[in-house]
């Protein structure tokens, strides 16, 4: 059977349950965004990693090498947030072509480390080796939590509110841009900047682990219509998205106009933003919203309503029922 | 500047530096076989991470998949044995090529999953993609060990005895066959099985991290004709290895006179033998070795003595000094 016929996820269906049933108690293994272990007292310990292979997740002649081992941890950091966790080391691994010097990782490895200093992260280890074919990245991170205070993807409920923390779509057309060739204007060069400088929101994750009235959080990576059916499976619930709600930046909105691109697509499916995606107990989501607001000075914006299992994933535009024409993206399936 | 001058270990002793600088206190980081962390009380937690690139590690067509699975997982546990630690937790990353399908993964997924059982590891996280390239497979793992009872490179003073816990050269003797053809015999494949299938040391490691009269430990990937020369570095001191010592299999021996191949030079700079290299106080050299027989009903051989630093790395043979015509594995080096 092929990969391809499966993708993904399904890989993932496969093979996780073989393992799962191997689990030490009070250990959240595969399928959220970061592995669960018992560390001291209330502690946890957090574990997450990602690897980037050139040519299917960057391309070298498009984003600099400073940019690349940024968000080599920045993605990874990404996960953390999700979980409301601090994260505290990183392993690198680095399958490098010999077409590589000397110079290119002195960036790479001053790009990491710039992001590592400031989010106080230590990079304790790792590979490297070489590599035949593509550049391979490979990051691991530790993070710490509080039991009680972790979020999952598992435990929104028909009635939450979702909201997300940030604009969308914005990577995703930088990315489309970049694929094109160059960005043409200071709109385009903001969105080439979020798909090769993402920002992983600790702060923000940090505090919606803070409320009880959050239910379920994950970081966006693969697009809401993608990451929302991990929560759906996970929890045992159908969403419904109004179109017409989803945040969409300044730069989007016009660049998309200028290059006729339908920007709700690419806010719903474009993948690697990097924000974060949480479902809020409805009676308190205004609450929540309001305090978000007063920390971070900016909004936390709702874009549905998680429902009953049996609806799936549903979208709405001008309340009426409606389809997107892109789906979330399967790194097996668009193979 | 181009990779191939400074090589693997002038990557590491470029940048590590940069990043030993930023830890936190009671973290050993890069350096070791593994980097250790404060975990609760006495307890400390190990992580470590390897890199599996097709094309440079390994070559589907000369391994299967149940063994590159199993040996994935190995090549960590190795280096947890390395310190003694028990091994708790795995992370698997794979970057996948379009050629393989679902059945390779199942047998990839079994060899792994047969040897976590075994020593009790939970495959707990990882990522799955696409690769456009060679399979690359990373790995990371979490152990444990108590804190007084972890054993360094560092520790290693001149007079102490060098000592390993297996035979050498059986595994690049076995990848030199594989390189060639086929193994032609059952002593071949045996050669071949101990490149394929090693066998991570923990329980023996375990044993020797609770003798304080080992001074220094760590495990040989790359050959002692590289590994020594990590010690010494970290324990700044120097060794003498009598290559008359070096513990040399039958089926080695038998090939090596078949073929007409140096047996010594392959078990002192073949690598990939993943048994455990150990310097121990001379005085208690001899009772250490007796333990170890008695524990495991083999010996632990005796290679060699560590010196001063300004020795270097010195091979003797029949009491007079020599030198090796193979130096240890560098992979930017051989690229």
């Amino acid at each position: 059977m092929k990969l391809s016929r499966i993708g993904e996820f399904g890989l993932i269906r496969r093979f996780s349950p073989r393992f799962l049933r191997d689990l030490p108690p009070g250990v959240t293994g595969i399928g959220d965004d970061c592995a669960i272990l018992p560390w001291s007292g209330r502690r946890r310990l957090l574990v997450t990693t990602d690897m980037l292979v050139e040519g299917a997740h960057f391309l070298r002649a498009k984003i600099s090498a400073r940019d690349l081992g940024r968000k080599s941890l920045a993605v990874n950091l990404s996960d953390i947030a999700a979980m409301g966790g601090r994260p505290s080391a990183a392993f690198l691994s680095l399958g490098i072509p010999v077409d590589i010097g000397v110079a290119w990782l002195d960036a790479f490895f001053a790009g990491l480390r710039e992001l590592a200093r400031r989010e106080r992260v230590s990079l304790l280890g790792g590979d490297t080796t070489r590599s035949p074919g593509p550049l391979v990245i490979n990051v691991a991170v530790l993070g710490e939590a509080m039991a009680g205070r972790i979020k999952l993807r598992s435990g929104a409920k028909p009635g939450d509110a979702i909201f997300v923390t940030g604009s969308l779509g914005d990577s995703g057309a930088g990315l489309r841009i970049l694929l094109a060739g160059h960005p043409r204007n200071r709109d385009e060069s903001a969105l080439v900047r979020s798909h090769n400088r993402p920002r992983p929101q600790l702060a923000e994750g940090a505090w919606l682990a803070g409320r009880a009235a959050v239910t379920a959080m994950m970081d966006i990576s693969d697009g809401i219509d993608s990451d929302l059916r991990r929560i759906m499976e996970r929890s045992r619930c159908g969403a419904a998205v109004d179109l017409d709600a989803l945040p969409i930046s300044g730069p989007l909105r016009r660049t998309a106009l200028r290059r006729g691109w339908e920007a709700r697509e690419l806010a719903a499916a474009g993948g690697e933003d990097y924000s974060l995606l949480a479902a809020v107990r409805s009676d308190r989501a205004a609450a929540v919203a309001r305090g978000f607001a007063r920390e971070f000075g900016r909004p936390l914006f709702r874009i549905g309503t998680i429902t009953a299992a049996r609806n799936g994933l549903r979208y709405f535009s001008g309340g009426s029922l409606t389809e997107l024409e892109r789906r979330g993206f399967d790194h097996f399936k668009r193979g």
